[in-house]
């Protein structure tokens, strides 16, 4: 199996390299420019039959997703006869719906777009599992749950895992799992006429260790709130964690500010993406 | 029939929304923005069953392409039957074919993407004509070539065409037969062990208007060589047209110090777009 790394996943690129070989997988080299018009090229050097090419598609979104086509055209025009994307972060993922007429399916057309040149597709964590049926064929939804629980393993003692909301609720569930501790969710709760507020449900955070896990942080404003409510229940320390750093400008400060420490996966690179997935991926097949 | 402007294309809105009437064609108003994060939001309003949409896809030409792909998707979520994609310049157009080993054909993806939503592409003076079979369904490259004889017609007199070498021959031939005036190309001709010069062929240009038309402008050299040796040949006035206008840094200056009037089409907008392709395309269907 040959590995392939385009512009979106250069971060991973040197712990690729070192732990390659230990999955008997080989980094085909490169060439990635831009021509002064703005148009990409790209040229793949080396052969194979199969290949698993990594591109995280953040910002920027559209042309990290068009390199992932060209990076597939150019494979099968090789003679590689089995293509497999790993897209750590999909783009377009949010844009799963229809919520006001007119509207795209996005994620669907992204998918669509994919599966003309690759017969598998991985992603982490989808913002909406359901979603993985766009892709006409197979499709993997990957869980970060193992690389986030080694992290905050030791940093956890006897804590509990939480959900921001109910929906984010089988996240903290697979954390919670793997280091043998108890998860549960926050809800909203109508504590005045005009007042609502978040708290956990039927756990005590009273002196443990707690991690707030979600698929994406972006403005950090739950997180923030949750945090709060954390501190003012007399919880010890506070830790939040997400796969997705997809952080809007200021983010990670005001996040960093109301918590004992901040770490997202490095699906998308951040300066808190102290936690790596690139294992997960090299043992994909 | 609808029309739909992506954002390739709203340069051409006021023409387009002006003369639409005139040939049966309603434009519906589109609701385009990038989130904070850098994903495209679009929504069309309006409905039917038929749709042109037109999206040029110059810098940014990678968000013009996904853009184009989710228009596509939010017409059939709509219900459109039938969509007419019409790509004024098609980016990666001149990336049509392996130069070495390892390079995609990246034309070729684009083309199989857009077939994933439309029935039929249209494009203007693509680079390379071969390249529409990339496209599974019904293609057309449209000619410029009414609109640029149109423009220099009075400006030309009883001038002469020339093409900048022998593969631009039909360009030149179609815009003299529409003028009924004579045509010819240049060639590299040899004059001196170590120069090379550039030559019309078979044709006197003394005293004579001469218009030189290309596919592309890029840096403007070919074009700046060209003018310079009819200068000295005796010619008249000298002007340059091209379908597409893609300048380099400095280019229009340096082809406009060098000819008596610089003009390219409108399907990328620069400061010497003066002709206009919004009737050929209204004219379509």
């Amino acid at each position: 199996m040959k590995i392939v790394l385009g512009s979106g996943a250069q971060h991973l690129k040197d712990e690729v390299i070192k732990k390659a070989i230990n999955y008997g997988k080989e980094v085909l080299e490169t060439e990635i420019k831009k021509f002064p018009d703005g148009e990409k090229y790209i040229r793949i050097l080396g052969e194979g039959k199969e290949a698993l090419v990594i591109q995280s598609t953040y910002n920027p979104q559209d042309e990290n997703l068009i390199e992932l086509l060209l990076i597939g055209d150019s494979l099968r025009e090789r003679g590689f006869e089995r293509l497999l994307a790993v897209v750590p972060y999909l783009a377009y993922s949010r844009q799963d719906r229809v919520t006001k007429e007119g509207e795209p399916i996005s994620v669907r057309a992204i998918m669509r777009m994919l599966s003309l040149y690759y017969d598998e597709l991985y992603v982490f964590d989808l913002h909406n599992a359901k979603t993985l049926e766009f892709f006409p064929k197979k499709a993997t939804n990957l869980s970060p749950a193992r690389a986030i629980a080694e992290y905050f393993n030791e940093k956890l003692g006897d804590g509990i895992i939480l959900a921001p909301d109910k929906g984010a609720l089988e996240r903290a569930k697979a954390v919670a799992e793997i280091l043998n501790l108890e998860f549960s969710h926050f809800e909203k709760k109508r504590i005045s006429p005009t007042e609502v507020q978040m708290q956990p449900v039927n756990i005590d955070v009273k002196g443990k260790n707690v991690l707030i896990v979600d698929d994406i942080i972006s403005t950090g404003g739950t997180m923030v709130k949750a945090a709060n409510i954390l501190r003012k229940m007399g919880a010890k320390n506070i830790f939040v964690s997400a796969t997705h750093g997809v952080f809007a400008k200021g983010a990670i400060e005001r996040v960093e500010n109301a918590v004992d420490e901040l770490a997202v996966t490095n699906t998308i690179p951040t300066p808190v993406s102290k936690i790596s997935i690139v294992e997960d991926i090299l043992r994909l097949v």
